[in-house]
């Protein structure tokens, strides 16, 4: 079975496109066809997407579903007269919320993903820019500002995560790659120990970076799986012997390897 | 009026997160204190995630607000059966969901931000590669295999939003800083002319931009507002010319700036 989902916003479509997916991944044994449509903020764009509904629920012969953070009332209820089972999240949670709050919401558009907070957004570009800098290993002597310090063997995931926490979570994460003459060291690299307590260990299944590495340089020594058998076995060694804390991020997304480092270390996630 | 909310979830909390920052942030004269609580996945995590909202609640004299996306039902009743105000997203939508699919989900907890289809995320974590490959013009021979090609002066946004394309939507976004020398040639730089349909332009206010600039190289010619001004001028006129699409990124976020370019270019969001 197939059915067509829409993630409809005035805004950015973001957290209709999260809600959305979270909600529709529940159902494992349906196949959607997924269309994100953001900022439909005029009468014109909410009649037009209702016809391009109408004529998906035509095709299909299936409504389509339709998860909306429309915020305006009047497009909300433009888009609300269309063939479609609508998952409407201001009309279910603004009503609510604002009898909890005694106040009146000010019902205005895309808020949440938008430069509200000036300081807080400029925090995360701030820590982009940081995690380009202190990227691989580039630099050291920037260490002493960096929230965190991750380390793992060449391509076991620390540079995505690192703009990752960037991105998303303002963290300032800096990223140092443990090399063969480190591992030979059997200890860390000078520039880390002063550093030790914000260090994260990032580990991956031999398998998995071979596969990975091969991406960048096939059948070379460096992709090799006795050779990543060989950086990882002496990697997690060392995360062991010096008590860093460390991950395995085979089975894991960016955003689940970012979460669970947070959590780990304590971290808080004081949203903005 | 200063209230606390909590994102809880037995994966990320991203969803929990978005969706509970889009509610709150209609409530403009409300402060809130949030915190978000990820992997909330045993009874003994959700009975101290209890305990925790309730002091809270006691020490504010006010029940706090709380938004879940807690998908296994057992843990969701422990977590309910506290002095808050609960917003639960599971609850609210998937028995509808269930009745409109004619189908049981599966209860599966963290699904939406996990590798579940790898190759979706393979795509989103090669995009990061990609950006960063072909960060500030360092290379120009990918462009070929780039869905867009991102140009601007110094300092105008490009990089971070090139990395929120890639890891958000899997696009392969370069950029190109355009420089003063490419200015005074009056005309698009070699290596973009055969391009073109991929060219997108960033613009800021020359003010916001000297102040971003005197940050990296403070009271520098680089940093100065003339400087700024006429540089600015320069590839507005130099957009206009060549007929090159252009956002102004001064009052945008990085999902802002990212939205409105996939807008404006036509690529679409087809959700992962």
């Amino acid at each position: 079975m197939k059915r067509t989902a829409f993630f409809i916003s005035d805004g950015t479509g973001i957290t209709a496109e999260a809600l959305g997916q979270s909600l529709l991944a529940q159902f494992e044994n349906v196949e959607f066809d997924k269309f994100t449509v953001p900022y439909i903020d005029t009468p014109e764009k909410a009649r037009s997407v209702v016809k391009r509904i109408n004529d998906v629920a035509k095709r299909d012969g299936l409504r389509p579903i339709i998860f909306d953070t429309i915020v305006n009332r009047e497009i909300r209820e433009l888009v609300s007269d269309v063939d479609g089972f609508m998952i409407d999240i201001f009309e279910t949670f603004l009503d609510p919320l604002e009898k909890e709050m005694g106040s009146n919401s000010s019902y205005t558009v895309g808020k949440s993903h938008s430069i509200v907070n000036d300081r807080s957004y400029e925090r995360r570009i701030h820590a982009v820019n940081f995690a380009l800098d202190n990227d691989d290993g580039a630099r050291t002597r920037h260490y002493d500002d960096a929230d965190l310090i991750l380390i793992g063997a060449s391509r076991s995931g620390k540079t995505p995560t690192c703009l990752y926490l960037a991105l998303h979570f303002g963290l300032k994460a800096a990223n140092y790659p443990i090399t063969e003459e480190d591992i030979s060291d059997q200890k860390l690299p000078a520039a880390l120990r002063e550093h030790r307590s914000k260090l994260f260990g990032l580990t991956i299944d031999p398998e998995r970076l071979s596969i990975i590495r091969n991406e960048r340089r096939p059948n070379s020594r460096y992709s090799s799986l006795k050779q990543c058998r060989e950086e990882i076995e002496e990697v997690e060694l060392m995360y062991r012997r010096e008590r860093v804390p460390y991950l395995n991020t085979t089975a894991y997304s960016v955003e689940e390897i970012s979460t669970r480092i947070m959590v780990e270390t304590g971290i808080e996630r004081h949203a903005r």
